[in-house]
C-alpha cells in the first residue's frame, strides 16, 4: 500500500512548519500539498530553510482556496489556521470525504454558547462542531473518535493541564471548589505565533517574564469544559498564563487542595494506570521536576506531583513542547492512531 | 562632611558585584574595603571587568578575617555571604561599633526555632538575631530600625511577595486559609549564585523553565513569618519557586481567595496609601502586567492586581530585579535611610 | 547656574530610550522636551516603563514639528532619528541658536558624494554637512569641535572599529593594502532598531548568528572615510557585519597584516598614549579578550590586540555597548565635553 | 539481516548525547552499549531526560574499561572522549575487529609532529594514526576510507571551514598567501563541552560574545593540514574562534583575496559540482546568508559566497550545528556510508 497523501493549510506559522517537518519525515505519509495565501508560489524549502534537506524538492505553496482544495488528491488535511478561518475549510473538505485534523480552536468546544462567549461571535458551523471529537489521545476512553471526519486537536496550554488533571478528576480523586485549583503556565514565545509584532521582538522578550490574558484567556474555555466533563460537575479554575524568554516549551504548575496525604500515592497510581504503555507521557517521581528543556523537540509530556503536608495541597508540574505535543506533534499522533499507523510513526 | 567609608565582605558573588557597583557610584559613600577569601590579592577591576571605569583604581580584594576587619577604618559593612558565614562577621563588627547591613539569611527571622527548622542547626547568635530588625523600607512602620546596629536585608523572593501582600494583610483585607494563598515565582539564574555548577551552565538553563525547592524552599521561613506578623495570625502559603532562562529578575504571581468584588479597589487604595511617595514601588493599573524586563537594572518593584469574578480570587503580580531590589539595591536603600541620605542616592 | 535644558527628537527607538535615561540621571541637565510623532500625547513613563522612577513625572511626548521646536526653551537637542529625517530638524534648530547632537547618519560624512553613493540621494544640506564635525571624543586632535553648532555622533560599528584603528593609522604603524584589513563585527539585535519586523522577532533571532549587509553596509562609508583621513591615504577594508543573539553589544575582530613582531608593542604604546586618562576606554592585555557582557550597560570600549607570528597579522578585538558608547552614551559624552561638564557626568 | 549493534564510549557529553539520540532512532542500528566512567550504573533515560521516549528501556551506562569492551558483542563503536583518552580505546577495539568512529582529535592529523606541537606530547599510537583516514564525506575523493578500521571524524570548526574551502583549493581557484585567508568562527556554548565551569555558566555567557584561543586554537592543526593537502602547498590561515550566546551552531565567515570577479561564478560552479546530490550540503545564492538557526538540529551545512569588487576578496559564510554536522551527525553519516546504509539513515 502506498503512502497516504497529506495536505497542510496555513503552513506559514510555527506549528505549520512543524507539521511540514513531521509529515516530510513520516514513513507512512507523503507531503503532497502545502497551502498558504501569503506564500503561494514560493518554494517550501525557501520559506522554511531549516527544513531544506527534508521537504520534497520543488514543492511550492499553493493558493488556499477552500473550494479548489476539495479537488486535490489529498487523503488527510491538517488545518493550521487562525480561529474562525479553519471553519471555512473544514466543511468543504469533510464533505469531499477527506479526513481533517484541525489545530485551530474552531471545533474544540462542545458548547456553541461557550464558543460565542469566548470568541465573540456565533459558531459558524454548529453541526460540525457537535460532530467533531476533541481528543488528547492518552485520555480517549474509547476508539469511536478514530472514525470521525474531523478531529479537533487540543491547544497547547490545555494539553499541559488536561493530561495530568483529567485522570484524577475522572477517578474522583480531586474535587476542587470553584477557583481553588490554581494553574500557572509559562509559554515560550512561539506560542504567540509567527508575526511581525513589536511585542514579540527579540529585544522586548529577551530577559522578560510577564503575565498576560488574565483572567480570561481563550484557552480557558476548553480547559474548563474538559475538566468539567471529567469531573462530572462544573469546574472553575484560576488560569494564569505567562510568557517566558524562550522559543518553545510550556511549563505548568497546578496547585489543588486535597486534604489527604494518601492522595499522592493515589495520584501516581492513577497516572500509572492511565499512561501505562503511552509512549509520549513520562510520569516522573515526586522529586523529579519536569523541565521544558527536556521536552522541547519531542512529542512527550513530562508530569510530576508533590504533596505538601503543610498546606494540604498537591502540586502538579508538567512540561510539553507547545509546538509538538501542544500542536503539530499531537495532531500527527492523532492521525497515526486514527489511520492505524504506529502511534510513534514520524514522531521519534 | 566627608563620605562614609564602606566595606563589603563576600563580594565575589553576583549580589556582591552589584554592591561594588552601587557603592562606587554613590555620592555619599566611598568604597574603601572589599574582602573575599577566594579573591584576596586581586584587583577589583580585574575580577569585575564590567565595572572597570567605576571602581577605585588600584583597589584590591583583601583577606576576610573577622578579627582583622574590626580594625579597618570602615563605617558601614555590607555582608554578602552564604548563610551561616555572615554570623561569624556580624558579631565582631557590631561590637566594634560598625553599622552592618547583612544580605544573608542569618538574621532575617525572629524565631531561632524556625531558623533551626529550616537551616538544620541552632542559630549561632540568638542575641543578635533578636536585636536585628528585618526591614523592607516601604513596609517599615516606624523609624526605630534606623538606629539598629545590624539590619537584616530581605531575600529576593520574599521582597517580591511581601511588598504587595503585607499591606493587605495588615489592613485585614485578605485572610487566606492555610494553603489557600498560592504563590508562583520565577527567578533569573543569577538567583542561584555565581558558581561552577553544571546545573547552572548555559546549555542546561537556556530554554529551560523548571520548578525546584517545592514544598519547602528556605525563603518560605521568612515569607511566612513576615506574613503572619502582618496578619496577626499564622499564615501558611503555597510557595512554588521556579528557574527561568534569564540572568536577572523575579516574577511573582499570587492568587488569593477574596470573595468580594470590592477588594480590588480596596487593594489599590491600600497600596496607594502604603506606597505614596515611595520612589521604588510602582503600582500599575489592573491591566498593566509587570514585566521583569522593565525592572531589571533598577531598584524598583512593579505591582499590579486583577479581580477574577469567576473564581472570586484576586491575582497579584509583581516584578523586581533579584540582585537590586531583591538584594544589593535594597541594602543600599536601607543604608541611605538609616544614615540620613537621600533614599535614592546612588540608586538611580 | 541652573541645569541646561535638553530636548530629544525621535525618542521612540532604543537609542532614544537610552538618551532619556541618561539625561534624566544627568547632574547638569534637565529633560525638558521629548518629541515623537508616533508617541505624541503619551506619558514618557508609560512608554518607557523600565524608566518609571527616573523620568520627570508628568512629562509627555510632544509633536515633533521642526518649526515649532525652534520656539522651545531648550538649550541642547539630541536628534535620534532615521537618516534623512534628522536633516529636516538640524537646520532650523542650529539657526535658532541651539546646540545639536545628531545621532543619525546625516552629518557623519565629509563628502557629499560619498553620502549620495551610499544613501542613494543627494545630501539635503551640504553647507551644514561641511560645518559639522564627526567626533569620537578620545580621537579628537584638538578642541575646535567643541564650539560647533552641530556635532555628528558616530555610528555603533564605526566606534568599535575607529577607536582601535585610527591611532595606529595616524602613527603610521599600519598601512593595509586595499581589502587586506578584514573586520568582522557582531551586533546585538537592538542595533536593528525598535520595530515590528518578523526578521527581528524573538523566535527568529534566538539561537541565530548570521551575516548581513555584506559587501556594502552603510556604515562602511564613515568607517573608510575616517580611516582614510587618519592614514592620509585611501583605505579600503573588508567589513563583515553580523547579527548575534543578544540584546545589546558589539564585538569587533580586526585582522591586519603587519609583518613585524615589534608592532604589538608599538600598538600598545600608541594606545596607551592616545587613551591616557580616557575614562571610557580600557586597554586590555594581549590575552585579555574583550567580552560584550563586560561593556553592556556602560559607555566603555574595551580593546585588546595579539600578534600572530605564524601569519604576520595583528588581531585586534574590541567591544562596546551599541546603544551607549555606540550611540546615546557617546552623544552625552560629547555634550559633556562641548559644554564643559565633567566628561563622565551622568555616564557612570 | 538484523540491525548492527552499536556502542558509545564517553556518552556523558553533549556530542555523546546526540550519538545516543541518533543511534536510538536509526533504522539499521541498535544501541547496545553505552559507557561512561562517571555515569556507570545509571539509567540512560535518567541521565538524558530529553531522550526518555527514545532510548531502550532499562539501558544503563556501563564501566568503560578498554579491555572489557573488547568482549562486548558490539559491531561499531563511537568514541566521544577527550583527546588523549580516545587512543586508549581505539587500539584494543580495532584489534578486536570492531569498526571505530572516533570523534576526538586523537587520529585527525596525518603528522605525528604536528600532533605533538599542538597537543604537547608525543602521539600515543602513531601506527594507528597513519592508518586512520580523516573524512568529511562530501570531500572524500574515493571510497577507500570506507574499509578503514578506524575513521577520524572531523572537528566542528574544521567542518565549517573545510567544506567550502577544500573544493576551491583543490580546483586551484584560491591561492591565499600565508595569513591572507582570514577565518572568523562563532560557536554556541555547547562547543565547550558539558562541564561545571564558571566560564560556561548561564550568567557568564548570556549576552556575551568574545574571542578566545587566538592565535593557536587546537583545531587549527587539522584545518591547516587539510587545507594544505587540498592546495598541494602549505596553507597558513588566520583563525579567530569566538563564543556566541547560544546553545548550538557554528557560523564561519571566511575572507580570501581572489583578484578576479569571475571567481564567484567559478566558486559556485565548483561547489555545485562537488556537492551535487549531497543531501547534507546546501549551496545558497550569493545573497542568501546562512543562519545558524536554520541548521541547528540538522546534519546540514549551509554555504554561500559573495564577491566584493571593492576589495577583491571573496567572502564565504557557512553554518553547521556543531553537535551534528560538526560531531555526532557527521559520525553517523560516516557510519552509514562505510557500512552501506542509506547516507541519510537516522539523520532526517
Amino acid at each position: 500500500m502506498g503512502k497516504i497523501k497529506v495536505g497542510i493549510v496555513g503552513a506559514s506559522g510555527y506549528a505549520g512548519e512543524e507539521l511540514v517537518r513531521l509529515i516530510s519525515r513520516h514513513p507512512e505519509a507523503e507531503l503532497s500539498c502545502v497551502c498558504s495565501r501569503s506564500l503561494a508560489g514560493n518554494l517550501v524549502a525557501d520559506v522554511m530553510p531549516h527544513l531544506r534537506e527534508l521537504v520534497p524538492a520543488g514543492l511550492k505553496f499553493t493558493q488556499a482556496d477552500p473550494a479548489a482544495l476539495r479537488a486535490e488528491p489529498v487523503d488527510v488535511w491538517f488545518l493550521s489556521l487562525p480561529h474562525g478561518v479553519a471553519a471555512e475549510y473544514a466543511r468543504p473538505l469533510v464533505d469531499a470525504g477527506r479526513r481533517v485534523f484541525d489545530l485551530s480552536a474552531d471545533f474544540r468546544l462542545n458548547s456553541p454558547e461557550i464558543y460565542e462567549e469566548y470568541y465573540g461571535k456565533p459558531h459558524p458551523d454548529v453541526a460540525l462542531l457537535r460532530e467533531a471529537p476533541y481528543v488528547i489521545p492518552e485520555l480517549a476512553q474509547d476508539a469511536t473518535w478514530k472514525s470521525a471526519r474531523l478531529i479537533a486537536c487540543p491547544g497547547c496550554y490545555p494539553t499541559s493541564i488536561l493530561l495530568p488533571l483529567v485522570p484524577l478528576l475522572r477517578a474522583g480523586l480531586l474535587k476542587p471548589a470553584p477557583g481553588a485549583c490554581v494553574i500557572n503556565s509559562y509559554s515560550g514565545v512561539s506560542g504567540a505565533g509567527k508575526k511581525a509584532d513589536l511585542a514579540y521582538a527579540y529585544c522586548e522578550r529577551d530577559e522578560s517574564v510577564k503575565a498576560y490574558g488574565i483572567p480570561r484567556h481563550r484557552h480557558l474555555s476548553e480547559i474548563e469544559e474538559q475538566l468539567s466533563l471529567a469531573a462530572g460537575t462544573n469546574i472553575v479554575v484560576q488560569f494564569c498564563p505567562h510568557l517566558a524568554p524562550m522559543k518553545r516549551g510550556i511549563h505548568t504548575t497546578i496547585v489543588v487542595p486535597c486534604g489527604s496525604s494518601h492522595l499522592l500515592e493515589a495520584t501516581y497510581a492513577c497516572w500509572e494506570k492511565t499512561f501505562d504503555g503511552a509512549p509520549f507521557v513520562a510520569v516522573l517521581p515526586a522529586k523529579g521536576f519536569p523541565d521544558t528543556a527536556h521536552v522541547v523537540g519531542t512529542n512527550r509530556a513530562d508530569l510530576s506531583a508533590i504533596y505538601d503536608a503543610r498546606t494540604g495541597n498537591i502540586v502538579i508540574t508538567s512540561c510539553i513542547d507547545n509546538l509538538l505535543k501542544g500542536a503539530a506533534g499531537q495532531a500527527v499522533q492523532l492521525m497515526n492512531l486514527a489511520l492505524g499507523f504506529d502511534e510513534c510513526a514520524g514522531l521519534l
